[in-house]
């Protein structure tokens, strides 16, 4: 058998993801599925595309569920400090995908949310689980970006480490598909107020604005990063594109950038760097990435891309990518480098 | 009867939507459907949602037509030139909603397609078709601005003529519906290549951006405009969102930015200036355009936005709109200010 | 200025529809909007796709309302019953979109709804509004169909009428956009639950059935027909297909089939006989009916389409039609016999 | 390692779908991928969403393939009955998703395709692949069904062999994904021409209602099945619904409709039994099917309902089910019981 793993906030698109992709993992298996508002509801009425229906939602108290070697979290927003607490030190390794770990100081989480941090002081042993970006270092206490983050640091992150682009006046203008605004009982998220329409939101005030800037500034190291993020909401149900604008650094040739992206990204098993756009489409229902970049010789600018499946390696398959990482198993295990479109 | 009216490339989808808009317009007749290909064919195989389903395509060529008041061409770029300029010198009032008059020298023609203007010395002769901006001048001849350059330069141009923006640097995202692709048998056009994602394209080298270029240029007076442009497809049908991004020139402030966008449209029929963020399925359906702009206090940016139907305000719409104005109309007459959502 | 209209549940999907379809009635001035949760909001904030966005949505009480000529009621099931009866004895024409007055015998609204009418005795002065099928007689009091009995009615009536069909053993499976489940907040509507699935629902137990089967029955007089109803949910936003197949009475031949729904049909300006299937694309936006039938003689089956906007001639459209007839108008006017699509 | 597989016609979609799932399969290696136009283009080229994009297509002439334990064949009709045939006669087990060897008879292959079958000779030794229903008998020539009969055989053949439906007088109305119509350049399967739409078509001469009586003949056994069947087309990528509407032979009860298909049903690990109307959403990505039945009282008659992935139980999941059992590998193999929604 493999080790044991827990879901806790199964009830969700990230955490039904996750026990789709735990379901199917060689190494890992699925003992514990922890649900609030759904605990004693079986599995099957939640998500019904799933296998297993007939499992039942547990707890998502700590001391609820049995032992476990790995613990995801898919909770809402400061619903993990103290859970992913308690279960670090009991030794279980932790992987949260909500907000209440991504920052590296206090400061930076009061700027994003506006209010303290219940645990600052164990802020600095979360790892950010962006691998290919950052080392976990060891770490068996992971705090996996938001998806809009994760897509937009992929595009550019390795462009301003190498020096490529200046860190300020960084245009990000990011879409997004359904899915992402998650599974809440909201007007404007009805297919009648959805379908056939795009639009803006969150102008200049998104939370995943400030982690952005922490990413490219954790990534080029003393820099301080300065962009303008405003995220769409598109007519799909899973996807995410991130294009970002920059100026350059030095010179503009699209082979000085491609190469970028290349080294970053070598050895990489779920970032591809592609020289046409990438699509959603041919990355939705993987943990796979696109990346590519473009020199605009008329603008002087450069413009980068990343595409993910905002659930994939925006949020679940990143999860389980991170945990592999941690548990010492092959990166790749139980997840998918292949789309499933059309 | 009213005055008579024709279409030229009525079988493509701005040419049917140009058809629906003149079958109920209160003062223009349509006497002549003009098709390349589908000449002989009935209407109603071609855009079976129109009424007068048994009407038939004739010829494109100017002579074919009876004696028009007015020409509406939806042609592809390069051919409604010297259709545009025959049917002109017959006294008849032309409406182009192709490329080909739509640049104020030959050099930005060529700038932007590559190659020389059959009839440049007829350039000057044209007007710019976006009313509430540019005023038609007393002009019979119309080129009607592109879908995105419409969008972009609703959000932006009033911005930039009262100097609340710095005219270079700006960086515009585009998110369109489909239709705005045409209707040409393209395997990415595909219902199974299209749902479901989203790509951004043509980065840096787009025709509309030099045709956005020229109308801040345009709108601001003395000013070089820079701008880096993306459109981005998406899967709907129809409707277009411009996402403006420019640095400030002078301090930044919302209520300043939304003060300049209602004094340039008070009194415009169909743009509306709105505080919250505009959403295509607001517009779509119609000839109206929303726009707003946002201040990101944080990376001292203006964040402006356009929404409109890209075959509304973003082709025939406007096509109808300046031909009521040369004729003489109501500028809303045959036009919806209301969308037909859901 | 035009007659005097008001709608009583101004703030649903049929209500906005009307609010839209009014607006542009060229002798009908819409001079009252009731709401029940919303009275008191703006137009705007629920309806951003329509102009007038300042009018304010006042009462649902019929003594709240200014003195009307003709007022639509959009309201739940249940709820009109009383206010269309006080309406109606003040001498406004009502036209009702709810199901309250659609039955023509206590007995079937008891059969469908399992309760007893409120208003019982008024029933039989209440018009069935489908008036290409069942003359109006004059009456200023109309209970307009639901969606599916209307297009399945349109399809099949004429058919029944004409002896071409046997009244039992008749199989309707609909298909039906989005919005004919109209504005709740439900999970199963939102978008990451509706789009890119089907499914069928409510079998054997749709309230549309008994109404289906009193419109073949009054279509044919003196038969009892007996009918298998399953309505499917599409992911589109509008759009109802009915798809009839039914055994013949007689020989079976698609020519008498087609000639008798032109002869149902002749003259007859929103309902169109095709030889090909008909798609709801065709129709959407517009008040316009499409209908055809096959002859399948390998089964020995008649199969039998009808096309419709759900909100158009499904309901708003098909009331503001009732209307123009109950007032002397033109039958047509303030309607579409043509769709915005693509 | 594994045996060897090919794909042969794999640039289609299912012959896509055979390529993700071939490369996740634990016993089965891809070494050949046959295209017949794409003969020399790199995979990513034409399926951006799979991995290994490097790979190139090569022949379909079954010379040019390296021995294969198993081929599969995703051709148009008519394209793989001489290459079935000459792989078979290698030793290779062959399995076909195409319509070459689906009928049982040349009689009924003339009454589907209007024409003589190639190898007539030859059509008794293929078995027709839909193994919950019918065993493959030990064969190695496997003809997998169409995706409109698997979803209708599913949910029809278990009630008609339990003699709980007539044969004769079956009504199918099925819903399909966009997918289901095929890779072709069509004007017809555009993205504007297709979302916001629905229609029915090839009714009485679509050439899977031959092959739905044939199917349902062999699991009854001994009787002759009558069906009208009306395919339509639904705004969706994947997904394929069938609403079966019969006459109960004996009593109608609608615990001994579910009962006959638990039992038909039981131990197949990919067809579950459900109580609510199954949805494609629920499926999407797997090679689960879902089928219920409903007994409609008033009309005397029962409803069933088949879902299915059109290219997963539908096609490519379905032939890899196939061939598992061919070459004696769990039957699950390669596959998912678990669909990707949202």
């Amino acid at each position: 058998m493999g080790q044991q793993a827990g879901v806790f906030g199964a009830s969700g698109f990230a955490g039904g993801e996750l026990v789709r992709l735990l379901d199917g993992h060689p190494q890992l298996e699925l003992v514990h599925l922890g649900a609030h508002r759904q605990e004693g509801e079986r599995l099957g009425a939640v998500h019904p595309q799933l296998g297993g229906a007939e499992r039942r939602f547990g707890s998502v108290a700590s001391e609820a569920a049995p032992p476990l070697d790995v613990a995801f979290l898919a909770l809402p927003h400061g619903s993990s400090a103290r859970l992913g607490s308690e279960l670090a030190q009991t030794g279980t390794a932790v992987v949260d995908l909500g907000s209440d770990f991504r920052f590296d100081t206090p400061a930076r989480y009061r700027a994003a949310y506006g209010d303290g941090h219940p645990l600052s002081e164990e802020l600095a042993s979360w790892a950010y689980g962006l691998p290919e970006l950052y080392p976990l270092g060891g770490s068996r206490r992971v705090a996996v970006p938001g998806c809009y983050p994760t897509a937009a640091l992929l595009a550019a992150a390795p462009l301003l480490r190498a020096g490529l682009i200046e860190p300020d006046g960084i245009v990000i203008d990011a879409l997004s598909g359904v899915s992402g605004a998650g599974r809440s009982l909201r007007e404007d998220l009805l297919f009648t107020a959805v379908d056939q329409g795009v639009l803006g939101y969150g102008v200049g005030s998104h939370r995943h604005r400030p982690e952005i800037e922490m990413g490219l500034e954790m990534a080029a190291g003393g820099v301080e990063a300065r962009v303008t993020f405003t995220p769409h909401l598109v007519p799909m149900q899973r996807g995410l594109l991130a294009t970002v604008t920059a100026r350059p650094a030095g010179s503009l040739d699209r082979a000085r950038l491609l190469a970028a992206l290349e080294e970053a990204y070598e050895g990489c098993p779920f970032v591809q760097v592609t020289d046409r756009p990438p699509q959603t489409r041919w990355v939705v229902g993987s943990n796979r990435a696109l990346v590519t970049a473009f020199a605009d010789l008329h603008a002087g600018t450069v413009v980068a891309m990343g595409a993910i499946d905002n659930l994939g390696k925006g949020a679940a398959g990143q999860a389980v990518q991170c945990a592999n990482l941690v548990l010492g198993f092959e990166e790749t295990a139980g997840l998918l480098q292949t789309g499933w479109m059309p």
